[in-house]
């Protein structure tokens, strides 16, 4: 039998790209940012408007992509899904150019068990023909054709449409 | 009524790779390779054995991707495609680690007018759900789960299961 298919995101799925912001926030500001790690937080209602344009600009920064922190688990987990699964990630990285060499070597990096053919640099995922898609963004899931999995991120706790999956334990448990 | 969506790739069908094959081989070893231009004529059947595997190797060097040629009228046609389709840009870019940003940058200088959104840097093809996929390569075309055509290069004229495509004029005049 042939095996499902799953897309994997990187950014807030894979890594930890929140902890990215509020590390140059801290850089930028001399000031800390832990609010946009609570539910429902995203830039738009924890950032002070006057900052919110630059602090928006940070993806565009040449290493804002380069040896960012890894989510718990999702090494290991990854490993076992592709027992049972043909595992592809799948990254918007048209939007920020600087990233491309940066998401190409941390994958590499951590997943050396990803084969070249798996890896999708993409810019809207509804060309996906996956089975299901695995993501943190409600623009990517609600035009997914298959079946959508919401991975737990701050900003996307108010999203009630899709199956959610709150950390790479709860992956495995459903997928595994 | 949504508009029908197309992939296309890059190497010998926007792109002429095949010359820059020819251009690598003439400076390594100061003799032409015209044949390989050839109906039917690909590395295998046309470099010397003893050279073989060194030419295989030029896609993994760091310029060999870097301001190729354009297939003649691609730009027009694309222009043209899109006021019709959804145009991707769908290459083959994870095989060779330095051709992440020549092709990025590639696409930028010659098609401003293709959106991040529609760019798709992947291994393999068979998890795009496009409804055509304009290719040159076999292994992409029969895993295809839309409807795959081939656009001639030397290396795939024996194939005779797609529509084929030999020139960019052919491809307006087959989708406009």
């Amino acid at each position: 039998m042939t095996k499902k298919s799953i897309a994997i995101d990187m950014d807030d799925v894979m890594t930890d790209a929140v902890g990215r912001f509020i590390e140059l926030y801290q850089k930028e500001f001399n000031e800390d940012l832990p609010d946009l790690r609570l539910p429902g937080r995203n830039l738009d209602n924890t950032v002070p408007p006057e900052r919110l344009a630059l602090v928006k600009q940070f993806p565009h920064r040449h290493d804002f992509f380069k040896d960012m922190d890894l989510q718990e688990n999702c090494q290991e987990v990854v490993r076992q899904l592709q027992e049972k699964y043909e595992v592809y990630i799948a990254t918007a990285a048209m939007e920020f150019e600087h990233c491309l060499t940066h998401k190409y070597n941390w994958l590499k990096q951590h997943f050396p068990f990803i084969s070249w053919t798996h890896i999708i640099f993409c810019g809207h995922k509804n060309i996906l023909g996956t089975d299901y898609l695995l993501d943190d963004a409600e623009r990517n899931l609600k035009t997914f054709k298959g079946t959508p999995m919401v991975y737990t991120a701050p900003h996307n706790t108010h999203l009630t449409a899709y199956t959610r999956l709150n950390n790479w334990q709860e992956v495995a448990d459903y997928f595994l």
